[in-house]
């Protein structure tokens, strides 16, 4: 196996990984140290580098590559701060032991910066977070509380669904593009909880928001066209859209949410735009109205469509979520996508997307060709469980219960940080971004936390090339009650202990 | 809305439809009369033409479009042979009024030809059958048993596994490519039942074969390479393929399947095959070992990738089928893809691909990032059916059943056939090629037999380029034992009619 298997000579103490499958791509909008990082991470998480292995020095690799040392010193200075490299004495670097090890179950470990077309190389070049989850849940971000599902009525359900197998069910060709009566149970609740104007015909059930964004990319431009996302911003969208071939443009994010005039200085030709409006990921900044607007003006000017992923709206108890773009839009230039995953549960695999009316036929096209769709019993017990009431019921307790451990952690939290740093009180949402002053830097938290058995993200870690605050991302939706004093006990010496 | 609802001048009796949506591309390996076959066939189906609208005359159209009257004439009169068009006197051409309306609920009409990107018209110029199943079973192909599936079994597994609702059942990132234990499960019969050569790192889980198709084609070439697939051949692949920016160069299939001498000629440059070896579909044929070891030379020379489609290769009774070519060629250069759809329902949408061994961590990635992943309950549902005995256990009944079926439709189509045409005996599946006599044009009988309520395809709706053989291809899995033979009897007059 060429690469990863082969060494350096043998006048180094222990031989050096050659790193020649890393492709640094000048004309990616991502910084050179950004796309370093993502590479070397990946090829950790992955297993593809091995626990103890020696990276080359700083110098070398900066050589071997035709880049600034500091593009690799930055690269490697984070993923030591992320607990993916250690340092030891004489400043060799090398991968850490514990990560590698859980990770490398998942992967063959074969070589494969050589193989595939150029596009696969945009997959390999994916700059999303750890494929694996931790064990614990205090504070993993994106987690519902699982365990207060109601599995005894969806498992009913379900085999109700199964058991009935009715030809309309077995067969998916007569509900290409999702089950009738699902699409129409969810116009229904689209309509009036969110304020989508959508007919059935225009909602499509994809697995996945990322399955559904994958499919609008690919329609509305071709290879090489331009897309913004926010900065900090939700790291796997920004990995479907490079692989269909965008040039993907983040553009940073402030206490309104996204900067529209930064958008047009850098994007002008832009054709696409991923947002999080309601609850921005992850920094959990509502999109003023006054961008909202300012955001369908500039995408009807140059001519882009708009993708509003509407991830965890059900969950924002503190304020009425404002109106969504697609419907301020009139649905005109917005696709609208959600997704049962953080409602019930992230492996159900039910998402939606509503698209605007000319392009319904081709997405319906699109859905079937690219063989996308869940099995249809899910399909039918999922709108089952909408129209009696079981989602509705489900969304209500869980608000009140999110609402209740967002406050046991932020009040945990007041309280033991004392003086040491002030904590703002967010709006809802299963997860909240913890500002923290600079002083206490949240990458090394999340080092500390890590001894202390807490993962936790930060901010940065979602940054794509803009500075990033100085913040955590905190998950507490599936946290116990009981628990959450504890961990924020221990999670706020572990901040203290970063100083 | 410009284009259909825009009508020609009044001093035609009634007014035209004006078809400037259609584009014919001349660099397609699509001859243009098939493109304008399937573009007004796919309009027709969607209810983007709508039951009684006039067509121009095939000399107004042919000047638009700018092609011989001839390539307008031979579109129309398939498209009359197969019942979508009408012709009425004075040579007028219209959309037939009972298809259109059956169609029409699926479809927003709404004009999308001149929206969305190139490669969004790629996903228009679609050539996949129908996507509405008639309501009859008799002889519609590709559809299962499901009657006779054991559905309280499916139902109770599934309820068991909803209900428990692990976390590492609960939550996909745990199983990136596919549940662990179904992956196992799956190597497992591959390798004996299969001979194919796998570890189940190499087993990725997908909604459907298609959905595997998608990422395989993006991965192993980029846009515009060439592929070939077998014509008449599996009508989705093409589609699948072409939206993925390939040029699919239909190859004509003999006796011994795939004719590797013309594909050597028209694609020396091809990046990726696209084969049912055990059993081409629609035709039947199975791949000879002479052309299969021809085919893996010939993509060894020059460096395409396989992908094997064994979509039905568990209802292969009369013989054992041939070693797969994955197996043969120990997995290097194959891409193996199967599925769930026809073995238990065709709406579970589980299906799976081995890829050999280099593309592993790039295919995790690509159905990661593409979100391609059926519901963890239900792959754990599936290697728990697996697991106790319950696949094979339906596999052998339906093996038996199937054979038992085709067997009463053969006894039945000899004996009413008398001296009128010679039926052969095929070797297996869930649908059989009936060769017909010159003198019964298969493409007349599919209208005579839909006048007696059945459902018949003729070979041809699979040609893509090529002359297709005269048969019909009949589904007899899903039609109950008592039906066949008055089905066989009422189809053989319909054959016999259409002389």
């Amino acid at each position: 196996v060429a690469g990863i298997a082969a060494f350096r000579g043998s006048d180094l103490p222990k031989p050096r990984l050659l790193l020649d499958w890393i492709v640094l791509d000048g004309s990616d909008a991502l910084p050179k140290y950004r796309q370093l990082y993502f590479q070397l991470r990946s090829a950790i998480v992955s297993g593809r580098l091995t626990a103890g292995s020696l990276l080359p020095s700083s110098r070398m690799l900066s050589q071997e590559l035709g880049v600034s040392r500091n593009t690799v010193l930055n690269a490697y200075e984070q993923l030591a701060a992320e607990g993916y490299l250690e340092s030891s004495v004489g400043s060799a670097t090398s991968v850490a032991p514990r990560l590698a090890a859980s990770a490398r179950q998942h992967a063959v470990e074969e070589e494969v910066g050589s193989i595939g077309s150029q596009r696969a190389q945009r997959f390999m070049r994916s700059v999303a977070l750890s494929l694996t989850l931790p064990d614990n849940v205090a504070f993993t971000p994106g987690v519902p509380a699982f365990d207060e599902f109601p599995r005894k009525v969806w498992s009913r359900l379900v085999a109700e669904q199964s058991n009935r197998m009715q030809p309309e069910i077995a067969d998916n060709d007569m509900h290409v593009g999702g089950y009738g009566p699902l699409r129409e149970s969810l116009a229904l609740y689209l309509r009036s909880a969110r304020m989508v104007m959508c007919e059935p015909a225009q909602i499509f059930i994809v697995s996945s928001a990322r399955a559904g964004l994958d499919i609008i990319s690919r329609l509305v431009a071709d290879a090489d066209a331009a897309a913004i996302m926010e900065d900090p911003g939700y790291n796997t969208a920004r990995d479907v859209m490079h692989a269909v071939g965008f040039q993907v443009i983040p553009i940073p994010v402030d206490a309104e949410g996204l900067r529209i005039d930064v958008a047009d200085q850098l994007a002008p030709r832009a054709q696409l735009a991923f947002v999080t409006p309601s609850h921005q990921w992850p920094t959990g900044v509502s999109l003023s109205a006054q961008r909202r607007k300012e955001l369908l003006e500039w995408t009807e000017r140059v001519g882009a469509w708009i993708v509003e992923d509407d991830y965890d709206s059900e969950f924002h108890f503190a304020s009425r979520p404002l109106a969504t773009l697609q419907g301020l839009d009139g649905g005109r230039r917005v696709f609208y996508t959600g997704t049962f995953s953080k409602v019930l549960f992230p492996s159900l695999r039910v998402a939606y997307v509503v698209v605007p009316g000319p392009f319904v036929e081709l997405f319906r096209r699109a859905v079937f060709i690219s063989g996308q769709e869940p099995a249809l019993h899910i399909q039918a017990a999922l709108a089952e469980f909408i129209d009696q009431g079981f989602f509705s019921r489900h969304i209500r307790r869980m608000r009140s219960l999110y609402a209740r451990r967002q406050a046991l952690l932020v009040d945990a939290l007041i309280e033991s940080a004392g003086d040491s740093f002030p904590v703002e009180r967010p709006a809802g949402g299963m997860q909240m971004a913890l500002s923290l002053p600079q002083r206490y830097p949240a990458m090394a938290v999340t080092q500390t936390a890590a001894r202390a058995g807490l993962h936790v993200r930060s901010i940065e870690m979602y940054a794509l090339s803009n500075p990033a605050p100085n913040a955590l991302h905190l998950g507490f939706a599936a946290v116990p009650d009981g628990e959450i004093r504890p961990a924020a006990e221990a999670l706020v010496s572990a901040i203290l202990a970063a100083r």
